[in-house]
């Protein structure tokens, strides 16, 4: 396709279209569509702009895409669309990296004072009307481990250290000297280090090496006064597990955002076990979050349509952009 | 009385006797008490240690006090011991100003959080095993207004800007290039300059001036979107009009931990109301809290017996413990 060329954009929707696309409208044929009409609007398309980003519908839809050469994703985890004939694919890939990373951010913090402080106590004595004062803990000087060292987990780490928390990072390659982290353990030997912290949070991508590190053996590692925090994916916890460490107090409780089933089912046991906070996959939504992933895309459409060079382009081998070609982000 | 001299300390004590009283007891003949036997306690006293910060006992038991010399109470705010007799009489009031500071940092920073990010409202879907996801507000770049420029304050402000806030304080005197607060606006002239504000922190000390500070001209001048948050003192607010402002919609919402009478009684309706977060006068009271604060009484005790100047003296005309000695605290 030449330059001079209008190319075909395909949008995948789910409930909300996209708002402000009159940019993107006015350089490109743009095709919405929801799961449903996917393989038809992939046919002949030069760009497909996964805006439902929680959608499972890609994968089926991929022999359609017959002419495909650029997929971004309105999000930072790219699991949805990480599948073989993608990864083998020339097709590329890029995603939404830094629009959560501070409102996550504050999120975490938010549930690490909620913990420390007993929010959600003073919540339900307030619902039953009922004076009860408790002691509550600092926050200032407990240890908190963040596995994950991209751009989210680097957000909360600032965000916490600079709250008086001690931060430590795990990933992929082990160091020390981190800008963001000081000192980042090797993902790989998690349950050995575990028992250091007070406070556990969940930022991994989701990748195959990534799926279920948080099971059976990682909980009984914990500090049975840990807190564990996902704001991951859900897939990165084993759920049974978790429950069943809760319950056998391996740690003291878990705030989770995320799910290996969302919505969480009506019957899941972490909607009323004591010390779990339950929210709906909203850590990093804040208000205006769904323009800032439109003005991400469409920065990345203008590059696209220019020839330049694309804006966070995902590693399809890795699962994720790496923050530097030695792959830091791991 | 010669240095040599045994004295004698009351320690007036509620429900709860002060722990790690060993060292004091070596030096000192020590009467333990409660509100009902403090005037046969106060006399011949050299020194009464108020435990119980929240007694009023004090005043009605002052004509009993013949020989004191020396009031310590356990608490940052002097209010339940500052009363004419005391104020006109030699004997020097001193607090435990530091001991909360960075507790309730933490817990307003916590409140902060919980409203940005709607904490109640998650919990209340939880408890009702209800999944909605809804869209979030960041903390960085709100204004804060810190209503009290004591140590508490300071406290405050420090770690709302480390978490990316923009805070100006309100004191006695207005001025610029405060350390911690950049501004620091007039008191008095509150309702001039509150709607500037998205949340609004209660914290200066209860005086003739502060009392119900916060009422129907405050309210009415802060944003419709502004939170108020006080963990200073239930009288410097006028709780009727607070009620009344949030239910005109005059403000979006409340975290009180003190009250005008406490426990909060029953019937009260900010029990109930939407956007209201009560919790039981515990924001400070952080594990260790009681400790803590006899040894910072030992610590002025030992002071006392060595001649040496005490720590913490309360300008009994302030009503708290001057910064500097021209008053930069208020």
């Amino acid at each position: 396709m030449l330059a001079s060329e209008i190319p075909v954009l395909t949008v995948l929707c789910g409930a909300d279209s996209p708002p402000d696309m009159a940019a993107v409208e006015s350089d490109a044929v743009v095709r919405y569509t929801d799961a449903r009409g996917l393989p038809d609007a992939l046919r002949g398309a030069d760009a497909l702009f996964v805006y439902d980003f929680l959608s499972t519908a890609v994968p089926g839809a991929w022999p359609a895409a017959d002419r495909l050469r650029w997929l971004h994703i309105a999000a930072a985890g790219v699991d949805p669309v990480l599948f073989p004939e993608l990864q083998e694919s020339d097709v590329v890939l890029t995603n939404s990296r830094g629009v959560f990373d501070d409102a996550i951010a504050e999120y975490v913090l938010g549930v690490v004072l909620a913990f420390a402080k007993d929010f959600a106590r003073s919540l339900d004595l307030q619902r039953a009307t009922t004076w009860r004062h408790r002691e509550s803990e600092r926050i200032a000087g407990r240890q908190v481990l963040v596995v994950g060292t991209g751009p989210i987990g680097r957000a909360i780490a600032r965000l916490l250290r600079a709250a008086g928390m001690q931060v430590s990072g795990s990933g992929r390659r082990a160091r020390t000297g981190d800008p963001d982290f000081g000192v980042v353990r090797d993902s790989g030997e998690l349950p050995q280090y575990l028992g250091e912290f007070d406070y556990v949070v969940a930022v991994a991508p989701l990748t195959a090496q990534t799926k279920g590190m948080f099971g059976a053996e990682a909980f009984a590692a914990m500090k049975p006064s840990a807190r564990f925090v996902n704001v991951g994916r859900g897939e990165l916890v084993v759920t049974a597990e978790l429950v069943a460490a809760l319950r056998a107090g391996e740690i003291a409780g878990a705030a989770l955002d995320v799910f290996e089933t969302e919505p969480l089912p009506p019957d899941s046991p972490l909607w009323t076990m004591p010390g779990v906070l339950v929210s709906p996959h909203m850590s990093g939504d804040f208000s205006g979050w769904r323009r800032t992933l439109v003005e991400v895309f469409t920065a990345n459409f203008r590059r696209w349509r220019a020839g330049e060079p694309l804006h966070n382009v995902v590693d399809k081998r890795l699962g994720y952009v790496p923050s530097q070609p030695q792959g830091a982000a791991g």
